[in-house]
């Protein structure tokens, strides 16, 4: 295939106060260098949106540096090698890696991980046989450590990683319950088997949903959410209950303080535990979790969902709609 | 000795709303009843007075049962056997145990130590060899898991158990900080060797006062007290750092919900661990902790401090003072 001489991008034009919105974005032409040796070129099919997008573009410390006013926005992507000097990575193969907001990008070799699309859709190397589907597989088995006959409540249970973490607690045999914010949403985790869940933009009370929910009171919970969906759970912990903080959506857009009810008393009475993780720390285990997703895949115990977006120039509405709950399941854009 | 036929009690006469007051308890005389087979009669030396006692004066819900209206008040004691008809607990030996605010108290003598008048003070069964250096010594080597070299930082530190807590870490190899709320304390705890403290009342930030007390960063909080203290630590934690939280006397008063900035969303960035616990939770290692303790004790390693109120009479004002801050170490009442 012959190597364009430049490519498409988004960098960041600005840094938003709340909401971000589409002009924080710019879409611009850069020049895409030819592989060195040891690197390839890839032609993106498609991009991932992800929450965890939004804290790339706060300046400030965190557990990755900010993107730079200028610089192309950061992601994973999933496309095919259109040129390679890497023998580790032929020509034609497909590859995974954090190319970023990018139409074709050339990196090395060593950065990609070879995905077969002959196992499954080359797309869900971004989603559920990728990092959203790791960090459940290893948020519920780690850092909720549930154990069979555990009540697990889960927040944002129809995105990417929620409802993933959902059917993960089902099959290690947890009774589950979720929350997420529309009809739709509900219906498609009554069909994955989910034991309970409800919208909560229609919850006359949270507490009472989560407690009409889970009316066993809470061992696990796994948080993509945080905000009064978290507040309203907390009070249903049950004695040595276990919490993973694994996003908190409702927060990512808000500047300073965001001020709840103090949560910690709720831990010295049922003796519970909270613990904040990154799929990172789990890097030397990725091979297991994604044969494990593999193989329940394979089985069929375990679903996905995808919302796609077409249109590389549609990269900024599809990250935005995040925000809104547009999603359910893992959030892409195809490029091509 | 004789066993007088009645004793003084504290009883709880109302349910306080916000701070309690003096006239939340009633001070009454009861029947003491003769020791039964396996019982003993037991005069008070010293009562303990604990935070604690405050969620036991609520209704509703807890780790343990709220204290009836009309009923003697909860704690623990230490005092010496007056009648025995146990073989395990002779006559004029010393022990402690869940007495109630009360001067005599006639108990099975299975549920009591012996305690050695000999090893150490009688009065330390209710300090540092009880339950307040019991919830220090597993809380700061269990819960925080503190490793040679943390930094390690504890609130209500002077205090009966933070002052005990912050000496352990000492001697487990960590750089300790500490808070508390008068020049005297914060003077005490730099004679225990603390390598920083201040005084929280006086610091004009609090999140400055933390960042100056640990310039590396947290390791290991030991939360006493929560309230804006913790809020301002939370941001000084460092990536894999434990929180042990131990107690929230800041909320204790307060009804309805306390409302603070959200803190979950630290976590995920430091992948920190916060874990409520209570020290019933390793009941089967009190023996481990005890002679821990009592070791560091004999080597001079380990110091404490008591302060004591005179007169059973006093045992609400007592109490009420662990909310104003006015003891430095273990607050007891003296009941002889």
């Amino acid at each position: 295939m012959p190597i364009p001489l430049a490519t498409r991008v988004f960098s960041l034009a600005s840094r938003p106060t709340g909401l971000p919105n589409p002009s924080d974005f710019r879409l611009e032409e850069r020049p895409l260098d030819p592989p060195e040796e040891g690197q390839i070129t890839v032609a993106m099919e498609y991009l991932s949106v992800d929450p965890y997008m939004r804290g790339r573009m706060r300046d400030g410390a965190s557990y990755a540096a900010p993107v730079e006013l200028g610089a192309v926005m950061v992601g994973g992507g999933v496309g095919q090698v259109i040129a390679s000097r890497n023998s580790r990575v032929p020509e034609s193969s497909y590859v995974v890696g954090d190319f970023g907001w990018r139409e074709h990008a050339t990196v090395s070799g060593d950065d990609v991980r070879v995905v077969d699309p002959g196992l499954a859709p080359i797309s869900t190397a971004l989603g559920v046989l990728g990092m959203p589907g790791l960090t459940a597989y290893f948020g519920v088995k780690d850092v909720c450590a549930v154990r069979e006959g555990d009540s697990f409540a889960v927040s944002g249970a129809a995105g990417a990683v929620g409802s993933v973490a959902g059917q993960i607690a089902k099959i290690l045999g947890c009774r589950v319950a979720g929350t997420a914010g529309t009809a739709d949403k509900i219906a498609w985790l009554e069909e994955l088997g989910f034991d309970a869940a409800f919208n909560y933009k229609e919850a006359a009370d949270l507490s009472d949903a989560w407690r009409h929910a889970c009316q066993s009171g809470v061992d696990a919970y796994f948080d993509n959410v945080g905000g009064p969906i978290t507040d309203a759970l907390f009070p249903q912990l049950n004695v040595r209950a276990s919490v993973a903080v694994c996003g908190q959506i409702a927060q990512y857009n808000t500047e300073g303080a965001d001020l709840g009810p103090r949560l910690l008393w709720h831990l010295i009475v049922k003796r519970a535990r909270v613990q904040g993780f990154l799929v990172f720390d789990f890097q030397e285990r990725y091979r297991e979790g994604l044969e494990a997703l593999a193989g329940w895949i394979a089985e069929g115990r375990l679903t996905y969902k995808e919302s796609i977006v077409d249109g590389f120039d549609n990269m900024p509405e599809a990250f935005l709609g995040l925000f809104q709950g547009d999603n359910t399941g893992k959030q892409l854009v195809r490029v091509a």
